[in-house]
């Protein structure tokens, strides 16, 4: 498969150090300077934030001792989430969902290799939502601090479904307002708004479904690099996921009855319009003609001269259109 | 996931106090009263009303020996119904569903704690349906009072079973009534209503399926907080549920045929409306089209000058009218 | 669940007193003159008609030894067909559908418990169509009477199971002639009729498929009360009850099938009378502007005194109205 | 269920003796004369080709030893296809479908019975298309001959499935037919042919589905009747019954694109014939009510005296004209 | 099943001999020349590039050890995608799928069999795209002179799934550009093509599903002819399939959603029309009907002599239209 990567920020990466009673931040250009880190006491995270620096990426599978093919997953941003276990570290493929900007949400991939003492995380882009865990990391008292590599990991796949559930928020109110306007009729709803969001569902779907796939072999890995200590929260995870996933089902449901009442909505008012020209053209059609009789130019024509002829033709014109009113009331055309 | 828990009414808690001979209701403020209970020789009931005093939460918590990720689920109101095992207790997520004055169901999330001598529950909100089971219990010979605290759990889930049963059959007669009115053809029967409809039943079936599941744990634990005396009742709860989620099916399926129903009348009626415009039109316009022939001005119209052309016009009228009709009478438009 | 019972008529009870070489039948009034059976030599059957004796029927509870909430299950009517084993007996819920006049299936629950030596029906109404059965009974060379009590209870399954199958037949000749009639155009199908099959079926399906489970569990029983000699049979029920799902699935299509019919039918049929409309329309409209131009009253309009406008006036109208038809012959409208 | 056999053809039956250096073909009237053969050195096929002669069908299940059941089952000719094994024989029931004069598929049930060193075939109707088997066992040097019962029971089978792909590829042909009739729209397709081939498939799939739970079956059999050897072939049905069921399932999916291709050319029509009348209305309705207006007889009306009035009515009629036709041309109405 | 097999191209084979350190092309004639390479210290890759010489094949057949049932299963080119063990090699029928000129996807089977030192590709015609791989086995550093018989297996199917993601591409594009057409409405999209998609959809899932199997029975077998060091290889293929699968699924309700997008934009179109001409027509029609009435002949028409009479009227012309109007307005149908 072609690789169909877009690099866009150059690659920067940030190495975080830290233990029980220490934390340090570090700025580092290659991937020799990670070495001595590998070797040392303390849990690290790395965080390279762009896959543009191929060659820095290639230092770092040796230095990291991963596989050709894994690397090119890393490399290639179509990847489906994942779990894999190697004999030195586990392999997660993970995708963070976000709006900037748009209406459309964006998908980043990001490659989390978990190691006896590091977390290394690959980004497709620069943009992250993980602040809230390097201030937490920074913290000398957070659970982080004291537990290890995986517990670290869990927090960042944590983040990235709890943003889920703020995409699944906005969607809900997108839908909600698309009801909203097709009840209410105000608004002319464009039929490719509800498509378009009914594709992004779809979407984000692709993404959830193998998200508990991956969170399920976590459970199920027997990995001596995963804590049974961290169970319980991927356990917490996992159901989160479980609960993503419904709402989307819902929500596709949503989506369907969507579109079934805009186009029920269209043929109820399809219907009203017809009823209108009906009504209007069968009272007015008859008594037209009627005129038209009495417009005719025959010599011979005895009513013409008849003295009330006019009167009795407007008696005829308002009886017809009464009796026609009936006949519409009864079948309760308005 | 952000809280949204809503905390409507201010927290209190009661606490039934039961044994084979023995019953004692106590009003209780802090959780370090509670403490005592836990040593005694009697079951209890502790219910708290109400999410809002999350210090005393947080005490209980500690009390009852509460993993924090638990405590979380409790104040999380949307949390799917669910059964996990702990070494202390068992914690049950349950919904109650009712309809109060409106006509959209209400849900409020009860968490359930079953310990060794108690009960622990913690309601969203201070309404609920459980008087009948604090009088059965004030009863001396009732079951309840030898049962252990696992049987009084199963009562407490077996009355919200029950309610769900009100609910089905609230909504069966509000489909029939729907189909009825459709058919009958006599209301303005709101499509939107319908689909309102249909996103109750999504809403139900979206806690009956998790509390099958919630239910087949409880049969298949085989934690020592669970008696095997307690089996059959929950075998029954369980076909209980399925029966529940058999019924909602079926209901999906009812109001999907409403909406065909209501589109095909709408089709039918739209057939009709069309038949009326075209019988009138295709019968006056062809003879309003011969009375403007001999309306026009031309000074040479044999015709005009004939003795029986007037005549001879509304034989032609007639003729064609009779024609037509048959014409539509063929094709069975009327 | 609040009991829907109806109970029609009075309690009354058969007791068939049958062996190998043996035939008698009782009746029976109180549960106490039937416990001297139940240490007889023979095997009996005792059939209760009615729910209506609700003493009666705790005493045979005691009698057999039946659960307290097998008890509630057999007076409420609304079960799911079952299959459940106990230490001394086998309960099984299966559910009896018929015809009675009306057009609308009527179902009646029956309960059926297989001892040692004995099988224990209890009907929800008298209505049963086993009188084969019991004139086979008679018959002293019957296999039933060598046969044990589980063969006994196979025969009511195995003739309430044939009753579905002239269910099924009976809604294939309604779908062929709803069929029919659609095709042929000739009455007026009402659309209402097609949905009240489509519930019908709908509410069988929710008969047959428990009806399987239970066979299916019966073939897995390994209760001593069930003998290997009964197998055969069994297998050859649960077969007809599969090829009866598979007919009514079937059948759903052929609804679903039914209503597509109807509809394209009913487009087909607009779509003809928008085109009678729209040829007389298109036609007629600018020939009766033609004929309102020459029916102006204007001083100075020169064809007016032309010799042969009136001449000239016809020949345009026929023009006109020939092009048109070769227009709507190649647009293949008619 | 009542047998709703249908016995068309006198009973007849053909015995083929062979082996590997032995083939006679015997004409047999009565089952006695059977019995020799069964204990012959020489593998045989009995074909009984009709189900009409109950008392020979009788005393055949006795020589074979048939179970009374499986006996019924031949003589019901609703059975599904299966494989069941018996001590002394495996009974198989297949279904044969062909084309005879008719558009739709006739059916046909044939039940086979392998033994040690028999097959013994009985089939609805005397139709089968065993002549090329026929011949082939005529053939010294044929595969046949050599194996044993096991094999030629397979060749049976194998010819049915061939039958399958046959039918298959004939509504293949129907259903390309179909689609070029309504994309090229020359001839009126009549909706109920395409659902007439839908039930037709609907009843294909009926017979396919349990065809390979019976080969399955075979295939996990263990009884001693069906030798190793005869697996590659037998795997090799399996994997044709289960092209023809995936064929199936694509064909049910182009019949449902048929009926939307219908549905939806139908609409299309339906939105021509609609413009086309709204075109010809909107433009004349205006005219003739502007050639309406200066048909009125008021004693005072001055255009009437102009000397350009009739002229310049004849620019706005043409000019009303030409404004419309840019409005529908931008509106792509033509 | 007849063989329905095209052969297109004369029969022409390459063998490539290759090791580590070697590299040899040789153009073969017979099967007779392929017997002393079979027992060669080389490994090597037999390619057949028609089933046009069947001797060649049956002597092939004889010389590679392959099942007659095998044999057929190769010339046969509607064969499922599948994966047979034997004892010396292993039989792969895979399908090769890309665009040649027209928009419709070809498909052509190829069948692989996997030896001990040997991979035999036997094609359906001459094209392939194998050249990337030929080129790469020239390479003297490349893995694939390395690895064994299976590794090279391996490259081709890899190189065969890579080409379903361009087809994948392709289509999407496709689906793109109809999407992008149907909303912005400029050409006319003709719903034709969309089906044609679909079954374009539709046959390429046929294809993937059971080459997941393969690939799916790849990863479970333990012939001794597949070596642990391919394991890697294969499931990365897996997951790429999978991957191709998911987006398949994808497209398939892409099209759905465009099917429906083009009716509902014909529905939108068909209302506008019906709006137009309802209120064209509910404006003029009563416009004219009042012309008609001041047209008629009576003698006795006191309006007809008022001297603001033909004014007045004009009055009305114009405060009826304004009415309607705001009326329309209202209905916001315009």
């Amino acid at each position: 498969m072609s690789a169909k990567t877009q690099h866009k920020t150059p690659s920067s990466m940030e190495l975080y150090e830290f233990g029980e009673n220490y934390f340090q931040k570090h700025h580092i250009k290659t991937a020799e300077e990670v070495r001595p880190f590998l070797t040392g006491t303390h849990k690290f995270w790395l965080n390279v934030s762009s896959l543009e620096n191929e060659d820095l990426l290639k230092e770092l599978s040796a230095l990291f001792d991963i596989h050709p093919l894994t690397m090119e997953d890393v490399l290639n941003c179509h990847q489906r989430p994942k779990f894999e276990e190697f004999e030195n570290n586990i392999f997660i493929v993970s995708k963070m969902v976000y709006y900037v900007h748009s209406k459309k949400p964006t998908t980043e991939q990001i490659s989390i290799f978990i190691g006896k003492n590091y977390v290394l995380t690959i980004q497709e882009d620069a943009y992250d939502f993980f602040d809230p865990i390097r201030t937490r990391l920074e913290n000398p008292h957070g659970k982080m601090r004291k537990y290890g590599a995986d517990y670290f990991a869990y927090t960042l796949i944590d983040s990235i479904v709890d943003k889920y559930f703020e995409i699944i928020e906005t969607q809900e109110e997108m839908i909600d307002k698309m009801e909203d306007q097709i009840v209410a009729n105000t608004s002319k709803q464009k039929l490719s708004s509800i498509f378009q969001l009914r594709k992004d569902i779809q979407h984000l779907k692709k993404i959830i479904w193998p998200t508990r796939e991956l969170l399920s072999n976590w459970k199920k890995s027997e990995s001596p690099l995963l804590k049974k200590k961290t169970d319980p929260f991927i356990n917490d995870v996992y159901e989160h996921i479980i609960e993503v996933n419904e709402n989307l089902e819902v929500q596709r449901e949503s989506i369907a009855t969507l579109v079934e009442m805009f186009l029920s909505s269209l043929s109820i008012k399809q219907n009203e319009v017809m009823k209108t020209l009906t009504i209007i053209a069968t009272i007015f059609i008859p008594l037209t003609f009627i005129a038209g009789v009495y417009g005719m130019n025959f010599q011979f024509m005895p009513e013409l001269s008849w003295k009330y002829g006019y009167f009795l033709t407007w008696v005829v014109f308002i009886g017809t259109t009464v009796a026609m009113m009936f006949y519409f009331k009864r079948k309760e055309w308005f």
